[in-house]
């Protein structure tokens, strides 16, 4: 069993990561650190966990993280920047769920998460962790970079099309919605169940700091970083994310329902919907799906792309989980094969 | 007392109607009607109304409809086809809160609704009532086509930069998402608390009838019909629309702020919102205002525009009740001037 | 106009207060105070109040707030403790929405919030705010204690019984549930969209504040304190209580419709539906009334009512408005005759 | 493998019992019966399913059927009674998931059903599915009924009480909510996001079809049918019963905590919380556990039980998959040892 620690475990990616591992085949949590809450059991914070574990959280020691296989930082940005070196130095490998080592160009980085760059020395090392892109790169890696939820359902949805140079670039539209979740446990006003909740809007349309990350992603595939304009908005539910997709087609050739299905007809967790669709966020709810469908309105010049994940699992944990499993040598969907939950 | 009959109050516009009506300083509703339910008292059906009215509904008897001022009907397609007619003969005037009479083509209307149109006479005397547009015909109206909810918040939100002629109209992208509400008072499973709930996704992409309606408002205020790709999402609540509209803008020089500030500075239920701002759906919850922001994410070529209204009230009732006000020489804002409900 | 000031208007009864005071024909808002918001319009805290006010927060200013007729305490607890006397010996009304004057006994006032009493020589000038068994002693009150959300729903589901003496008093039970916005807007985990929705659970079993002042009230119209289970428990909603009252009938013959309907038949907002219905918190939402059905199921000897209010208007600001009306000589239901949005 | 077949598996215990028996280490299901959907693949009308399996419905063909080990019937009242004798006279053995075989006296079946029992000859050899206390009845039963809900949720939490005779039984409150999944996936306007979001009420107080059932199950375990008052409430979410118990206790020296702990110790999916605790229905969210808590407020006589389940999974398809584990000699928790997804 591969010994897992996590990192700031009291938050939603946590206690998701903590739900995936507690049910893996493969690997377990072993020490499970919280500065604020060291010495409570994990089920008295997270009653779901009742009767699954024993374990407790403890103070972030590096000295028994680095006993662990691999740690898992599930934490506010920064903190990665600050521990990550030190266990990769002594031979545990990091899979990093924070923006921390996400966007290759340190200055960059602190640019829109406005504080200085605390670890540039280990960017070179770090990998982009989203397997549909970069598989081949993931079972050496030593710390791995998991995706952000927006730019996990985005890229995936805009991928085919980069690829085959089938789009105007310079005028992509994003228009993604986000379960609560998303915002994390924080006692915060704004995401108060009176507030959030039979309400609906977009927020931070001026820039939001995953949008350096996609056009990095986007950059990659496409050749060239594209033109693109990502608007997200707050749905009033807990999990899930929908990305709706508008790019103009330069060829109206090309079948792109075929495109797509063959682009990811070897991917375990990406499922390309029959023609029509309009694929549900529930339909992956507690899942490593992402679902996508691919539309071309009234016959007309622009491809519409619907992509839906859970921003929780192949948007976090789930998706960390699935790098686990390819740097350890396990089948790739070992532990990430749970069926939604419907209704 | 204006005397309003309503034909069909047993959804959802029905209800809002008779709540504004029943709240209204100049008028009141006289006729209630609904051939399933004859009879009832209407706060049986709806409890919200105990202790505002005794009226019970009756059976749709156009002579008992003809005695009064004004009827509404909040039917389904086809309903105020067969009925207008002999009330306008009447002395009747008609408000149609249905899709009857709001495209001018009949041929199209036929096509895009899957019946033949029932009363394309009328047409020519059916004027589409979006005051912000249309408000000097309004009031010498007899046959007022009340708006959509998608195309009043679309239109709103286009039409200062479709008038200004600042954008490729090639290319406008309209990513539109309504509450549950939109879908009406019928038992329909898709509709249920068990599937709309917890859940996201877009529906109707390869083409929804709202888009012909959408397209010939803002053919009429460009001067030729644009592209547009127009995706509706529904919403796990009840009320409220966001529409999140996209354009490329030929012109980068002109203060957007300023242009939605003049060009709504008139009206009396639009509010453009100060810069940076996100309008949210529960801020118009229950009221007649559409608030916009306008955005220019990034200093780029794209204008973002945020458009937000509440579908049962500027998206039909409530607008439904401004063309009233309009048509009788009563204060525009008359009965309409309720402050939303929040939390 | 009745000028009223507002102490603490930066929660969601001083937000629910300014929505009333607003469309109210016979006072306004003069003074706003919020100690962290001095400065800021009222509007962009509240987008909903966008084009219905100019006024703006300004420092709790004792001096400012005794220039109104009335002042209303929309704060925590304590807070009226300290400011209620000097606005009364300038002759300034009080309305208390927090539960500073409930409880005529200080030393249990004391025991249940945890801190000295701050002003127990006003408690004999205060008079407990629930019109329908306190309406003669409101006009001349210069103090009002405006009840609980749960004391209001609960005790008006009880009075007719316990003043008709037809109940076991010893084994009353009160099965109460509340919207999410009796907890307030302030930032906190539990009141998260992500922790409250989609979930249900009681709270506060152990013994929860309004326990004393229901005790009391009880005990007032029943002639001794009875016996009360009450357990609050926690809706996945906004707004919105539901009582469920079980009481052991002593005395099986009367008809207890016809007393609850008789009791309540000259108060404007108590309405009690027919035999055999179930009230529904979404039928007063937003509105002042109390709506109660009560029941004998199966005809055993248990009475079993169902008691429905607005926490945040008869539970609270609507209920202080109710007290300002008929302390200043105003119709008892003016500013309160809206009806409730549905859905 | 066990083979499964499933009579009607269109509604939401359908759905769930498929979710349970495709993760299933020792069963599979085989045959997937609707009349109305017979050639629909599963996954399109349940994507939460795509990948998991590539059944389709077929009719309800009882040659089919027979060949499968087990049926079980998630199906509206009335189908199992004219189905059940065929497939166990063919030595196939039925977990009836309706309440066809719940309650032994026929005539009183009829009674609350509304119809005549269809298969009175078979209610001898029906076994209640309450592993709890049925457990040694069950591994040789070959028809069993599953409890209701509500009846799990109820009894479970009574149990230990009237098992030591420590309550009153001629006055117990049974106050129970429900999301609205319960209702079933039916069309009708009552569940309806718009209908049942943001709102709650009571329902069925005259007398609900769970009552006789509860009153059974009571009955047996007390010795004698008790005096109880059941209130049903529809919760404004999917899934979860909360159900709060009332009773006075007779003798009040008897440690309540440590009588549940005892109770439930060997039972692997009753959880007795610690004291104090307040169980949320999220904790058991797409599991078969039920999570009580016992609470004497106030130290005085009255006994409060807080008892939550997932009435789709303990309410219903888990507990007929944990019967069929006890049926077919599996470990009881095999395919039931999921973790709630939390938020």
């Amino acid at each position: 069993m591969i010994r897992a620690g996590i990192v700031g475990a009291t938050g939603y990616t946590g206690v998701e990561l903590l739900r995936l591992l507690l049910a893996h085949p493969g690997a377990e949590p072993a020490v499970v650190t919280s500065r604020g809450n060291a010495g409570e059991r994990l089920d008295a914070m997270f009653p779901n966990l009742r009767g699954h574990t024993d374990l407790a959280f403890t103070e972030p020691d590096p000295g028994l993280l680095a006993e662990c296989d691999v740690v898992f930082f599930a934490t506010p940005h920064g903190v990665a920047h600050a521990m990550a070196g030190e266990l990769l130095s002594r031979g545990t490998r990091v899979i990093d769920l924070s923006a921390d080592f996400r966007i290759r160009d340190a200055a960059l980085w602190s640019r829109w998460y406005g504080q200085p760059h605390g670890a540039p020395e280990l960017l070179d090392q770090a990998v982009y962790g989203l397997p549909e892109i970069n598989r081949k790169r993931i079972p050496d890696a030593r710390l791995i970079a998991v995706p952000g939820c927006y730019p996990t359902a985005v890229s995936l949805g805009f991928i085919p099309l980069l690829e085959a140079g089938l789009v105007d670039t310079a005028h992509l539209v994003a228009d993604a919605k986000s379960g609560v979740s998303g915002a994390g446990r924080k006692a915060q006003v704004g995401m108060l169940l009176c507030e959030a909740s039979e309400n609906f809007k977009a927020y931070g349309v001026a820039g939001h700091r995953h949008l350096p990350e996609i056009l990095q992603t986007l950059g990659d595939v496409a050749g060239q970083t594209p033109g693109l304009t990502f608007v997200p908005h707050l749905l009033p539910m807990i999990r899930g994310i929908e990305a709706s997709l508008y790019a103009v087609l330069k060829d109206m050739d090309t079948d792109l329902q075929a495109l797509y299905e063959q682009r990811y007809a070897a991917e375990p967790f990406v499922d390309v919907m029959p023609p029509g669709s309009h694929p549900e966020t529930r339909s992956v709810r507690g899942t490593n799906r992402c679902r996508i469908a691919v539309h071309r309105p009234q016959g007309g010049d622009t491809a519409v792309v619907l992509s839906v994940i859970d921003n929780l699992v192949k948007g976090a944990s789930g998706q960390a989980v699935q790098n686990m499993n390819l740097m350890f040598g396990l089948p790739e969907t070992a532990g990430l094969d749970g069926i939604a939950v419907l209704p």
